[in-house]
């Protein structure tokens, strides 16, 4: 349904980046959770821009939750959470309003909403609303982390730079959840930055890869059809503008590999089934097995960049040159991560309250 | 909704591998819709099991169309199509019933259902499923074409080996629809054939990636968040047993280029607005653009395979080796693709009727 | 979602009178629930035509599940009933199928199909799909019935004559769901059966009042907003043919109430919080309390009689006269009581699982 | 879903009484359609709190878009209202929090939310909620009226004293459109406050029935199952606190009637279908028939008076006297109307939106 996604913990998602504020409505939470403002503001700063690889635009993201608490405790009713837009500057978007912007939403904006939409910074297309996506997660997210479920997203791959193989998992993951530039190699970081603001040098931005592993899944969660754990995780994740890939476990690795090597061997482990591989990503059938839950993300260059394109003008239909000028960032990778980390938990809690009912993000 | 997808246009799946029939129920078709029996046929004879490179289980798939068609046109109402199982031989599958299959369904679905499930030939979870999501694709496949709309889905790569590249789009899809080893090369298929039966000769299977083209879908169609043409479109597709990966247009490839290399420049055409690439595949801010849609998606190795494997006995969750003896696909890459065009029918079918009505698909 | 009913408990209809079947999906019902094929032969049974005051046609419902169960057990997985129709005569309806019965729905759906609708017993619109609803709402009465929450529907009101009032509600719900007429007392029944053979020696036809009984619903299912209890059964009560009204608890008589007159005075009993009136019909702001839920209906009389009516022939769109000569029943109100249990039981059911879980059903 | 009414025009509701504010999102309009800020306030106003017979809290209801407009035009994403709460005073209700109020949702809430609900002034469950609702009807009621369709509710009874018969619909709408106390009949308007004012003198309130008429609806909007006219209006009815019974058209009282007077005749006029009655309140088979939509409500008296009532301490759960003393309605039918056209107007959009597309509300 449009701006809403989940079927019991459901996040309805408003606002433009221009307008007087973006927000989200999450409806479906257990009452009882605690709701630690902390925790959302730093979830925040983790996607806010950060030094010289980011836009200039300051964010202070001053969110406040108006409605579904009380005394630090979600009521159970919908719980908003409300952003102001600060720090807004319309002009340059404005001169260049109608000439479209390659690889961005402006004329695909323009077919659907017949030239009414709000198209100053992108409107609702803007990277922007995915702060309000964040604050939701977070809460999603630390209601989790209560119940053993923890969730972390590392940039794989940047700029062809890419980040070390995994250790040890639960510590790995706490690692990331305090970093801003989330690599498991502080060393690859540093080369993924450089790079970074070498393709800013040039006017230009790149992309990258990022990997979530989620632990402490419980098996069972999921459906055979249609709302696969992979299809619920995936339709999230496709909202989070420039994301245009998804793989679960090994993914497309898994072509090139035949069965014997691709099947995860399954045993009994302290009365626990596990299985000594994982290219499954912990999903077999759409339903969790209880493994660690891995999925890896493609992200696109920021298509903003400070270069001339060949575009055209949404008035006249004819070809004309953009050269942008607005404040944009050479890469998003490292804030994106923080948005797959809310979607990601914003989806799992959906699936958990679908399968053990409303108060189970509680329990 | 568990095994319903789409919002305007739902289809409900329902049946097991060795129940009476498998079936599905379209909701939401417009009237006045032409139903081609003969085009489902073709199409689930596509899917169906060939030569030495499937599973030897004969299905003849004879479908018929219980409710909502009235002198061979939809009347607007639910149309549910039967499709009766016949040919079963659960023997083989009771043997091993509690042995779980690696990267198989039998765990998960264990501790879903706590037993009750219909273990017999995968129950639910059985690949033979698709023959229904294929015979309702079929219904709105055909409808698009009648609007211009062409969808067709072509293997890639399978074992290792990939095929040539696109040319001519509408000529190339018209005639994938018409084989049962879709590529655009036959000489490819001819290697990859022999690459599956030498896989199959070592107890073995492969995997692939299937790539879909849809050409004609107007620009405009899709939503920001969340029901963006990618969600909506992964969605159903992760749904594809063994589909572990998707990806839209450049996909993964975008993370080692620069945005002045991913950005589709734009320009006038006849009136109308073009890419001179598609690396977006023809979609940004999760709306049509009016270009190629494009995505290509990663099939793992079928995990039945004649070979010896470690694993967990259900009952007594103690370690064991299972030996697979049922009747199984070396590969099902090339019978995927057929389900791949159905799921892709449905979720643009779906998504046109939102956005321009229930009486749009006839129009 | 059109012919789908239910969030997490949903049941899909399908079909059409004169068609080869007519049949309904049920999605999310717990895995290991019993299926008790006897309870549902019951229900269908009390649905179909009696007597000289039902219509002469015979459906002996042959129902049978093709999906979802296995040894007697719910699956978890889609439950498909599939009903047979059987001794159909098209003829008397296809001389008249033109000319639009008043008070049916001929007119309505030739406007939202374009005539292209099945007219024919009235298609999809035939009180026929209910047996289907029954079918699958017998399921869940029985399950709920196994939790200790017992479902009764009987004729308040019938032809102008009043069944006397509840005595001790469990009782009477016991006997009820044991009668083809059910009304608390006989002699009140022998009344109505003489009022509605009455009308049909006139050609003419009778409606009535029905009153549903639940006990042993727990407190605290419901939502505030919008899927309050009564938004949820009113929604799946309004899709019974000819209910044209729906009251909880004292309903329209609450309007010439004082509050002081209406509001349900509470008190502690045994640990429990009772109402010692129960005007709310067991249900406040949208949330069970625990009391006994009760509500009433209003079923209009036949539309189809035996007398010459006003109409427009849909063709030609002129003035008519329709004398109509098919099978049909005086009064329904009886036959639409059972239609009434199995809406209220797929209702609870669906509002359960959302509130405690998929496996609430069976727990 | 839960707080979320509508499947192509959705509204989301938000907030509590004491809370920061209340509001609501509506998604799925279509772009361009202009929002007049008067209109809002003008149907805001008309729920208002007027006179002696209502609660003295006076609420300014300033409301405030702030997304998904631009320049007085919808932008086609997510709309979302806020109105500040003022004029606070919590603590009446918070020296009788813990003693349930009877009849309304203290208890339920209690069961529900385990004590976590945000229980001052109702919290969620509040009457004041309404006012969002009233808001973002008020944008599909205008829009609406722009095609031709035109919405009006009146006062039918209250405290016992009926309204006057409806005269020429659209005159008598356009007239109860205006009025803050809204009867056909002003002297009937009057006797009706004067009891409201008694009852009020007796620390006690009543309740009424409300009646609304739509013209202009055209025909084949609806479905047969189970989205039926009745059911999605019927849904969001229930929503409107104290509301406890709906009936469409003649309603109850076609359960007296035989089938030969309750039918509604139909005739050709000026090459359209109309009924020579319309008992059937403009819905045949769940789809409109083009003439007026018309159906009545039943409105419980408010629950709070001040008398002393028996009810139980939901700390104690032990029995104990409540004497009410917050500032309340002693009716509130006069105020619910503007509500019940709000719910209409949402519900008729989202039908509309789902029948004819996502732009259809501006073409």
């Amino acid at each position: 349904m449009k701006n809403t996604f989940g079927n019991n913990v459901a996040v309805t998602l408003f606002g433009e980046s221009h307008g007087e504020c973006i927000g989200a409505v999450i409806d479906g939470l257990a009452p009882g959770m605690c709701v630690d403002n902390d925790y959302i503001r730093h979830m925040l700063s983790l996607r806010r821009p950060q030094g010289d690889f980011s836009t200039p635009r300051v964010e202070k993201d001053d969110f406040k939750i108006v409605s579904g608490i009380l005394n630090g405790k979600t009521t159970g009713t919908p719980l908003t959470i409300l952003i102001p837009n600060e720090n807004v500057q319309s002009a340059p978007y404005t001169d260049m309003a109608r000439a479209a912007r390659p690889s961005h939403a402006d004329y695909t904006a323009e077919m659907k909403y017949h030239g009414f939409q709000d198209a100053r910074g992108g409107g609702h297309f803007s990277g922007r609303l995915t702060a309000a996506v964040v604050a939701a997660g977070a809460i999603c997210k630390q209601a989790l982390e209560k119940k053993g479920i923890t969730i972390g997203t590392r940039i794989k791959r940047c700029a062809k730079i890419s980040d070390r193989e995994w250790g040890e998992l639960k510590a790995d993951l706490d690692t990331l959840n305090q970093k801003t530039f989330a690599t498991l190699d502080d060393a690859k970081a540093e080369e993924m930055k450089a790079a970074i603001l070498d393709a800013k040098s040039n006017g230009d931005s790149v992309g990258g890869i990022l990997e979530t592993v989620v632990l402490g899944m419980p098996a069972g969660i999921g459906e055979p059809y249609f709302d696969t754990m992979e299809s619920m995780l995936s339709h999230a994740l496709f909202s989070i503008p420039a994301l245009k890939g998804v793989e679960f476990g090994a993914g497309f690795s898994l072509c090139d590999m035949r069965g014997s090597e691709s099947n995860d061997p399954m045993q009994a482990e302290n009365g626990k089934v596990v299985t000594t591989t994982n290219h499954a990503g912990g999903i077999c059938g759409g339903i969790t097995n209880g493994m660690p839950l891995i999925f890896s993300t493609a992200i696109k260059p920021t298509p903003t960049i400070a270069r001339a394109q060949n575009t055209v003008d949404l008035d006249t239909l004819t070809d004309t040159v953009l050269e942008a000028r607005g404040r944009h960032d050479p890469a998003i990778v490292h804030r994106a991560r923080v948005v797959q980390d809310a979607v990601t938990a914003l989806g799992l809690c959906d699936m958990i309250a679908t399968h053990l009912g409303t108060d189970a993000l509680n329990a």
